[in-house]
């Protein structure tokens, strides 16, 4: 049996979504107009242009241009690896320091993620794309803790959770507030709040 | 002396840019238009048309929408007592409870606040209003702090900037992430965590 044309475009076209190859060289373009132009130059249509791809096939993945940027970012955030330094103190200083505000102040790294957060405020696409992401981190950054509960060096009862979220919202804060700068004594002091925390839990 | 019309013009024209009354009524214009048609109503045109102000004279107090916005904002804000509990646990969870969480999920306060944020992450002016605003209100619960340390509730080390800042930073992530309903439960893990680093720090 000879396949008409129509389906085989129409396979050829349903294959192409989950293409990782194709998605992977938009991203490969994205991310090369992001380095080359910066914010200012990133749009879909430039994507396009440079990946080779038609519009609508980009639309088809990314549905906003804030959910591009946001895969663009996690490339960016993939390529540092996550702490494990062997103790609480350690981890928490590398989360800051290598997840958050330390890789914000890498290239266009904080730019883009205030950009991503400034258009979630006004879209509801772009909300829920950030608010996904940001949970996903969240849940797994909270293994920190969960290491240090393994290693006896925090009670059972210490709230992992509410600790990942003072750190994130700190390390937000300095970025929304355009502090990033300069954080390293803040960054030691917060860590030390929740070690002192930590410790008072495994006392009483 | 007969004084000239150009003169009195004039001497009218200065006096109005220092006129509390004019102010009073353009905020009172902006803040009647946000409670009745929301965000999406809000413009320095529509404000103009309600306080039978010019769009210049609104401009030369408020350079931009987002300035305007702020001060609007602040008037709501400054409604709400500054918590002084007389103790370092409830000022802290009232301080997350009346003027930051709780006060965001009343009427649009939070909406203003989260659209005020995202102006600030691409326009310069925007930045520099909320950056001073939010600074000065920093500044201004650290007195919490302060108190407690009077009281002899904390050692004179505890880090109160340090302190409002985790505070606000958590506030700020919530109202971000849309995760404002439902937080009282965090806020109490929240608080819980510094009182037991204040407690610890005592003891050591």
């Amino acid at each position: 049996m000879v396949e008409s044309e129509t389906a085989a475009v129409k396979r050829a076209s349903i294959g192409a979504k989950r293409n990782p190859a194709s998605q992977n060289a938009i991203l490969d373009a994205a991310e090369a107009i992001l380095n080359e132009e910066g914010l200012a130059g990133f749009s879909i249509e430039a994507v396009a242009r440079r990946a080779r791809a038609g519009k609508p096939t980009i639309y088809r993945w990314w549905p906003t241009k804030t959910a591009l940027l946001l895969d663009v970012y996690q490339r960016f955030k993939n390529t540092r690896p996550f702490p494990d330094t062997g103790s609480l103190e350690g981890d928490l200083k590398a989360f800051l320091n290598n997840q958050l505000i330390g890789f914000w102040q890498d290239r266009l790294c904080g730019t883009v993620f205030r950009s991503i957060i400034a258009e979630a405020q006004g879209d509801d696409d772009a909300a829920q794309a950030l608010f996904a992401y940001e949970r996903g981190r969240r849940k797994f950054a909270e293994q920190i803790i969960e290491r240090a509960k393994a290693r006896g060096e925090v009670s059972a009862e210490f709230n992992g959770a509410v600790v990942i979220e003072l750190l994130a919202g700190f390390a937000w804060h300095r970025l929304l507030t355009g502090r990033l700068n300069n954080s390293d004594e803040d960054i030691d002091a917060v860590v030390a709040m929740i070690m002192a925390a930590a410790k008072n839990g495994l006392r009483s």
